[in-house]
């Protein structure tokens, strides 16, 4: 066997079946070695960080990770944005960055760069792989701590010499290494009955349930029980503003995400007593502002009930259970009416909660439509939604990607803003070569509307350069013509009855389409 | 005044007058700031290595450096790969990244990275503004440092308390502030004679050219005098390999460049007795490749006539003069014959060394039409070409974009391959916003075919999946209407007629125009 593929070999024994690759010539024993390994499907993006955020979303509806498999420095420094979004979602994420023969590198030849420094601030393990000896415990242990922080991406450096040299050794079966203690500290037992009291005497409680997998604060089982605690304490509960992964729809409570602004999020979270963390992180400012205190919750007001990747649906149920709350009854949700004529924001989100079909996955980016379709989505089928966790953006469209490829048989929706799906355009490319079932929305307004909102904040106008500034109006992009050029199916809506007639026949065939919604 | 606008007053006074942006919220003080600074024209980039590339493409036209305004440490990483290649062709830029406002910092917010860690391997000079009384003279030593080293990129960060805050000191005049030495080291005048001497003892002599400016080695100057010493010594010249920028055409003595791969490059520089180095780095191989050494020439045989920034082209007349070699006369050069029929490689060199206007500027990027035309262009009109110096692929556009910024008089080719034009293909958009006279020529061969060409490098045969990864013809990208949804005028052609009349008809319009060329 080669280096190379004794590493597919020890990625496979861990479990890992898929790997979003953009690779060039520092990696091609590793493309070589893909023919040895048919159970490792290989997903080709034409950038980067189609790569990385496709990484994120497989691992966040699968919650283990996919490989990436990256061309040295500025090749792996294309995927970074994504991969700051899936460090804040907690993703796990294996990235195997080919480098240079290893004799090569002291010549500073013109790809030479400094991958670690590159590599360090997106990864919560960063390895460079020291000979043939060390490929197979490095890529099992780089998978290993993936789990580690309630899930992180690493990094693997290869260089080229080690992935060509023959390995002796064979194919790794994929258990511990000897003398490496896997063990986990035991926790000392959960205190519900403690916890309930804590609560019952707590005063006014705000409930933040933090996102993630189905145990997670935002999991079905954990709302259910968030709000049987709500319907006997003077309790609220809010969704994290940007959760990784949550549940939402008919049959679940509904609850708002905490507002993104300091001035609506003051007002939610001011008259608690009590701030419950339920996975998610003490509330802090996005930005800092002027007049706000960066944390919007000081430590006295606050209870961590469970970390990000603890099991929060077994600790609230069991608070729930001691204090005798009755079981939830999901209440009546009415959908919102669609309004008739030109598509606006609130007409897009009445649209698409009416027509979402069951158990889908809503990959949301962009302010445009974000909010109002989750005001909208309670009354909708059960879905899943997926929001942008870091902020940088162009993550829409490759994690839509990414948890089509991680379900199959699950209808993808990307609810995306022009501006922002630009970072990431060439991802339409990678859904039509791999006929991945993602039907695109885009809200077409032409302009950076989430800056424009931030400039007029206070009142201010907008001067000539900052609107030039933040203009995408000359010319106007023709999404439509975008999409098809990427072989993309596409059609534009500039009513909602056009959006909805557009949506019916989209959901009912596989494949990906694309809506350009005109604003 | 506020911080931002001291900042760019600062940026002005030392002669910056663009800026390529693509700001966020941490950026808004600064896009404010633009209202107060006219003369500062802003060009704004759907994608953060747009702006770095286009930058990179200002820089090595016009010598002295753009800024780009990049939106903290996921937006800057977007644009990493351009400056990774405008690093290798020593441009000068001045990259500002806003942060959050200092006292956020702390907080860890969604946005937060380690900036630092991400700008130094692309950045000659980092550093993050201690205060609003730091901007001016920290802008101003950033414009300075980006002198450094025969030009380099500088990086400041600039958290947004400090843009908005107001700063008493008022607009900075652009001179050196006080107590910081300016004054560049003399070297020991250089001495042709002795030089001269040492070149007639020699032997055999092949001269590196570096690319640069006019007064490169790969200026016109240094190229004449270069031909003049090889007619009168046993002596060949080369190019570098991917220079930053170089002079080519009819009235030039059309020297090749030296070859990518090690063998045919080595068959160029063994018979050498003594490589001279004209502003060109030791010649290395560009991967490391078993058999072959990475350094391709022992110091033994290296003379270094100049360094990369040095004047080559008074060093090698000087030589020149002191060894009475007679004037440089042009050879007459053949075009190569337009071969009729359906494009090849070879074709589309021919017919754009045919077309090619005067005093274009020909950014070429990728292997397939990279090499047949630089053979083709010796007898093509004086032009200037500008390749790809680091590797990063995506970077052909984007320069080619800030070239025409750069240069609005001068028609600009952007000679590309599919593959890699995919990275940034964005670009597109900027050049329709901003009307540049920019012609795009894709070469649509629908595969990454340098990996295939590395793949079989030895004759080995192309597996089932290396084929797959290294395919674009699944759906095949239609770069027609994409350039068209960019609102950038297109057309195919697929026989050297159909190139040629497309090609004539977009020189004699002035802005964007993009042709596939189906291969």
């Amino acid at each position: 066997m080669t280096g190379a593929e004794v590493m597919l070999a020890a990625l496979r024994a861990k479990g890992v079946s898929v790997c979003f690759a953009n690779p060039g010539t520092t990696e091609l024993d590793v493309v070589r070695a893909f023919e040895t390994a048919p159970e490792l499907r290989c997903v080709v993006g034409l950038q980067e960080n189609v790569c990385t955020g496709a990484a994120d979303g497989y691992g966040r509806m699968l919650e283990r990770p996919a490989a990436t498999l990256l061309h040295l420095g500025p090749g792996f420094a294309n995927g970074i944005a994504n991969l700051h979004n899936a460090r804040r979602a907690r993703t796990p994420i294996v990235n195997i960055i080919g480098d240079h023969t290893s004799w090569h590198l002291p010549y500073d030849a013109p790809l030479t760069s400094d991958i670690e420094s590159l590599a360090w601030p997106v990864s919560g393990w960063v390895h460079r792989i020291a000979g043939t000896a060390d490929i197979a415990l490095a890529t099992m242990e780089a998978v290993d701590r993936t789990r580690n922080n309630g899930g992180q991406g690493t990094t693997l450096i290869f260089p080229a010499d080690f992935q060509m040299a023959p390995c002796d050794a064979g194919a790794p079966d994929g258990a511990s290494p000897a003398g490496r203690d896997e063990s986990v500290e035991e926790d000392a037992p959960f205190d519900a009955a403690a916890a309930a009291d804590r609560l019952k005497s707590a005063g006014r409680i705000l409930f933040l349930l933090g996102g993630g997998g189905p145990e997670s604060g935002l999991g079905a089982r954990a709302q259910r029980a968030a709000a049987r605690l709500c319907a006997i304490l003077p309790a609220h509960a809010y969704a994290e503003t940007f959760p990784s992964r949550s549940e939402r729809g008919v049959g679940l409570p509904g609850f708002d995400r905490l507002p993104y602004f300091p001035e609506p999020a003051r007002k939610a979270l001011d008259p608690a007593d009590l701030v419950v963390l339920v996975g998610a992180l003490p509330p802090i400012t996005y930005f800092g502002y002027e007049g706000h205190d960066s944390r919007m919750v000081g430590d006295e007001r606050l209870l961590t009930l469970c970390l990000p990747g603890e099991n929060a649906a077994e600790r609230l149920e069991a608070i729930a259970d001691a204090l005798n709350a009755p079981a939830y009854t999901a209440a009546p949700v009415d959908l919102p009416a669609v309004p008739e004529g030109s598509l606006t924001p609130a007409g897009i989100a009445a649209v698409l909660a009416r027509e979402l079909p069951d158990d889908a996955i809503v990959s949301v980016e962009g302010g445009t439509c974000g909010y109002p379709f989750y005001a909208a989505s309670a009354g909708a089928r059960p879905h899943t939604a997926l929001t942008n966790t870091g902020g940088a953006i162009g993550q829409g469209l490759p994690v839509a990607m990414g948890a089509a490829v991680a379900c199959p048989d699950r209808k993808v929706v990307a609810l995306l803003s022009d501006g922002s799906t630009q970072y990431t355009v060439q991802t339409l490319w990678s859904l039509a070569h791999e006929g991945l079932d993602v039907v695109v929305l885009i809200a077409a307004n032409h302009q950076y509307a989430i800056l424009r909102n931030e400039l007029r904040r206070g009142g201010a106008a907008l001067s000539a350069q900052a609107e030039a500034m933040t203009s995408l109006d000359n010319p106007r992009i023709d999404w439509v013509q975008l999409a098809q050029a990427y072989g993309v199916s596409a059609s534009r809506a500039a009513t909602t009855d056009e959006l909805s007639e557009q949506l019916k026949n989209a959901f009912v065939v596989k494949g990906p389409a694309l809506i350009e919604m005109a604003l």
